[in-house]
């Protein structure tokens, strides 16, 4: 199957559930029949418990000590259970429908005794796919929950911390925790738009090479069309992380406002990174037309030779080869070799003139 | 018709009538003859009426009721009945002016007692023809007033769900059906964007294929016009909303609020997309114009093949049929048979250095 | 004449007075032979006087009394009586100088007393020249005056208003006959646009037909230019109505300040639509490319078919025209006929070959 | 010399002294041999005194006098009496350094006692050359001092209006004259922009010409660079003037105020004017491209047009040139005149086919 | 090694260490094996010492005294030594990550006792490289730390004048010294963008030479990624100095900030010239594009002229080389001479023809 082709059939189909009244919880993501499992992760300074696969009933009773409780929750498709927890957490039907709404935009919503946070989650699946994963937080006093379209992540790292002790994590709230989450998310845009570097230079070598692929024009307009969606997925996480570092809420511990500062410096310096290579990408296509009419430069060039030393020495063959009765030079004994030599002469000139032209 | 001639025929004419007083009502949209038609919708959490065909004066009836009355205007070219309601409702006489001015940009004007929202309804009539629709709303006490050029619009799932008792819409009040139908015009602004964006991928497909239409550029022209055409409908309408959101009015209730924050939402999403869409089509000229000069390329290549390779055999072939006296291979027995072969070795030569150039 | 000798014709020289003491007076625009025709329209809701070519001291006593006032004077170069003008009206020496300056852009100077406004009139003469009028307006208690460049102007409407005591003009003050006349100009820079619009579809018209002049790199390059000077006439006046929108002086009525955020709409939109038909513009020198490229490829393809056909045939032929003595063909009674039809044979693969690229 | 060599002979060298400490002075431009020159004008409404070519010690007696005084400094590399300048105007050491930089972009420093404001002068010299020059205005208390490079500047009109006690320059105070320096300035960027708009214009005509100059190129890409170094000079002056127009200082009297804001209305103006043609100049570089491309198409259409008719019938006459024992057509007596005219017939067809694509 | 080749084995590889506890202090540059060294000056107006190659702790008793104290460290692999500063200058364990972070953008963080600024340094090293190296400065009460990746750097001039008691440097406090740090950082940018200026000069007189290299459209990419690449090191600088000038704190003195204002001059003027040279290089593939162009235009030329000359002469030839038996010019004695008189005539005419076009 062509890069093309593949294209086109991963392409998402018509997203918004039309005609439904707002607060209506429709999952319109790509990944319907994945299951929803939840994994609750409840620890303090002193101890760590992770319980994989629980029902929401049970998570419940996690959340109601003084530890900090972690609910991650993959797959979006059991819009029920998704309520049930809303229901439990007090959240907005709004805040329900945004969850399972993967077509909505990164955003902060601060609410009385919760924030809401959406974010998109980039990163390369095994298949070397780049994924584009909806993700919402929400934190609580001594909670977060998180909503994943499917399982696989980038909290590896943050989970790993947390069972290790490593770092100050433990020993911090949930606030920190919710800045752990959304720093893994940051970096590995790091990672994804290293990727986007990558595949403009391959493609400047490609497009400089003998024989760029029909399909480029192809591939770069659908670099650029990923790169906008990147940008999309990006910048609006940027007023989110700048929102958050100015809040004034108890949601939001003193000390833990460094890091999150620190998290808007990231995403700054990501942001400006798309931007260049976005301002890259816009040459692709200039430097695969210079190309194109480079090549054909050499084309003619050969045409133009080749016709040039042949055309005349095909019309002084055709003047010996008229049948008058009295052409003088017909009957003289070395004509025909003299000819030869004229020919010859002829050639050289020729090829010195395209040389001096530095045309070969 | 050809989709040039077709496009032409559909541009309106010069839409602003000239020297006139401010204030006079006249319509200058294209839908001249469609009849002026009332529809009145009055409800509350426990009843539903729904009339249709109402005369002006039937409407104001419900008005005076304690529910909710939506009255919708399908129909803007008989001014005088829209002049009796604007005069019931006490609207100021440049709302009249602006309902029937299909060319009034959206905007949102606030006064003591409603306030007067403009619109363009996006959406796509049953003959596939992209249908831009100018809508005003007023939105007062107890009442949502909506006029429209025709009938057929984007309102049907509101219709129903407040047929049906869905939803929270019944136990609300005026502002959240006022939201409800801007969500709704909304909700189909994505509808068409995502038409849009099927659009451009046709014509990258397009124009990657053998035998690009000449008309392309047109399309490509014209497809630019309509993605400025919806951006103009759609960028104001942020402005709207914003200010809808932040207005402190008795108008808009409490718990209202919370929905229109997720319509702004929404509309900036709408609008990252169509911005999205305005880049991809920047791309197209230069694609198309790539594959203008590949298959250049390509002619060039077949033309400058067989010029190579038959020139300089013809050359050859012509010398031998000079007419000189004494030329020695005339005469030799096998001269003929070498002289193929010698032809033949030139003509593998030749296609030998153009496999190493790569062009067959 | 060609047009662009035209165009050249047309170009004003340079424009701006050097070397000269701030507040000199000097008119530096190109009606210089004009004469300066003063008219003063007095009316209020009961009366209304029209005199046309008035002296200035003739004119003042028609501001003496309670009528409202308007004053037009057409053609500036006497500067003398504009002069005189200013001194009666106590207007400071910089604004006598902007009026005469036609290079002075759109602005609004408040002073204590009165204001002054300068704008850009866009109209089509009867020659069908688009006309750059400079325009200046001072609003008095109860008095307007306009400075035109030349007769003619777009203010007929508003002159048959007031006399037929069309809408409520004739009842308001000054303020509202200061609005009227920028909702005029206003209303015409409608039907400069919609007619640059048309230009730009007639343009691309002629781009896609068979044979565009070669005049139009130059014509698209003029379009350019004229739309950036419609848009430097209407964009800052966007600022001056935005301003008489907010300004608190007891020289606009608080019932004027509708109608003035009214024309602000109106300016906002014709705004939008002269940088919708810019970005059009933007795009005319692409289509025009792929155009000359495309007939080119034409050109190109017609070259490439007739030599591919007969080059090759003609060797053949030349083979055959070879004079050696042993030939063995050439004995064969049948080979002429034979030849045709191999040469035939070749005629009918190349064809199909074509047909097959689609070249044919 | 050719202009590019001339242009790159001019272009200038290293302009930032490296490794100095900061309010170190040395001189960075260009004429680094001119002289030192003073230049004192001492004027109030009643006298006027000038004295050139004065050392600082006696053109410091005049600033004593209550009148108002004008010192030009002309020449800014003996950086010595700058310096002897500076202290006696306790001017701060930083601006006796930006005085000196010619690399120091327009602004405004406000001191407690003077004004420190540095423009860019530009203006043509009598060789036709574009000249930039840097200026440094300091403003205080009854005087003003001017340093610029060298002789030669665009104060002539200031200095007459001066001595002729034209207009209201010798009764104003410092204040006034400093702006009419600056008005001075800006009058002549005026001029400039003028001779841009039309070089803009020429080269536009060179393109549309038969033979576009091979430097064409390269002048389109040094006029870029001239406009972005013209508005380098002129739009941090925006800033500048307008922060003049806003200081609460007693350096400015309220009478003045009125003056500076025109000043700021031209500079606007002129700011506009840079940008349209800035624009414009994008546009060349597409118009030599399809120029080009129109000649290469025209060039092709020789090439298609004598291949087309003359290889068939070079096919034609090289199949009777054969020697086949048998072609019945060589013995019939008419066959020479009746090819004739079959070819004269295939000629006809040929010229009609090309008539009919418009190519001749 | 080509241009192509070097620049990729030049690119940095994946710079974020991923899924690491925020806080951690891992040096990510290229420098791995640079070892980490300790230059302490220390000074007051009086005295200057200056030692290398010292432990941290041997440091810190500089800092105690209350003399200025200038710490430098290069080398930053050695992370260990660096905690240890950071812990006896008790810093935020996040700045010590910055330090050590290259990709850490140019920043100020402002604490109680200290601002952290992070900067990059430019400046071309022996081999002809542009180095682009990360350096964190704090700023405490007496003494100013500084962290540079490796030896090397822009400072010489800075510590000649310390060692000298050159300027004021000596007697002014810490805030002076870190101030002309940046100023030699700063001076140091203005080299590089005259070296990218002379840089696309070049390209520009190459692109218009004869025979341009093929590897050039490689290069003006490279160009402008370079370009984009020292924006993103100067630009954020902007805004720290400008947060510099504002910031209220005991750190910096009063009479620094004028100088601090100067500075921030400076990175506006090197921003604007940036910009310029930006917009520059975008020019280039449009000049290499009209290069290619125009050369193809040539060689479309010569095989125009070359084929309409030869290809009719050959037609003319080609029928007297027919075999009819009745030809009667073939009889005449003349013939042939007179058709070499005919053919001159052709060739003259041809001649003539293309230089009329100004082909020749």
């Amino acid at each position: 199957m062509s890069k093309r082709k593949r294209y086109l059939s991963r392409r998402p189909k018509s997203t918004k559930a039309l005609n439904q009244a707002p607060g209506t919880v429709t999952y319109v993501g790509r990944k319907e029949n994945t299951e929803t499992i939840l994994e609750v992760i409840d620890y303090n300074a002193d101890s760590y418990e992770r319980h994989s696969n629980q029902t929401p009933e049970a998570a419940f009773k996690f959340e109601e000590e003084t530890k900090t409780t972690w609910i991650n929750i993959n797959g979006l498709s059991k819009t029920k259970e998704i309520e049930k927890l809303g229901k439990y957490f007090e959240l907005h039907p709004l805040i329900i429908e945004d969850i399972v709404n993967t077509n909505q935009r990164p955003k902060i919503d601060e609410y009385q005794d919760y924030f809401f946070i959406v974010a998109k989650m980039l990163y390369y699946k095994d298949d070397g796919e780049l994924e584009n994963e909806h993700i919402s937080i929400v934190l609580g006093k001594d909670y977060v929950l998180t909503f994943q379209e499917a399982g696989g992540d980038v909290f590896d790292g943050v989970r790993e911390r947390l069972s290790a002790r490593k770092g100050r994590i433990r020993s911090r709230g949930a606030d920190y925790l919710m800045y752990a989450l959304l720093d893994a998310i940051v970096d590995h845009y790091f990672v994804v738009v290293e990727e986007m570097s990558d595949k403009i230079e391959n493609m400047e070598e490609q497009l400089l090479s003998a024989q760029p692929s029909d399909e480029i024009t192809f591939e770069i307009q659908e670099l650029k069309r990923t790169m906008l969606r990147i940008r999309r997925a990006v910048f609006p996480l940027r007023e989110v992380v700048s929102r958050l570092e100015k809040v004034n809420s108890e949601l939001i511990q003193e000390q833990t406002v460094n890091y999150i500062k620190d998290l808007f410096d990231h995403i700054i310096q990501v942001s400006e990174n798309i931007d260049i290579y976005r301002e890259m990408s816009w040459g692709l296509m200039d430097m695969y037309m210079t190309t194109i009419n480079n090549k054909m430069n050499e084309v003619m060039k050969v045409l133009t030779i080749m016709a040039s030393i042949f055309i005349p020495l095909t019309f002084i063959a055709g003047i010996y080869g008229m049948n008058f009765e009295y052409m003088p030079e017909l009957q003289w004994k070395y004509s025909y070799f003299v000819l030869w030599g004229v020919m010859f002469v002829l050639f050289l000139l020729m090829i010195f003139f395209f040389k001096k032209k530095k045309w070969i």
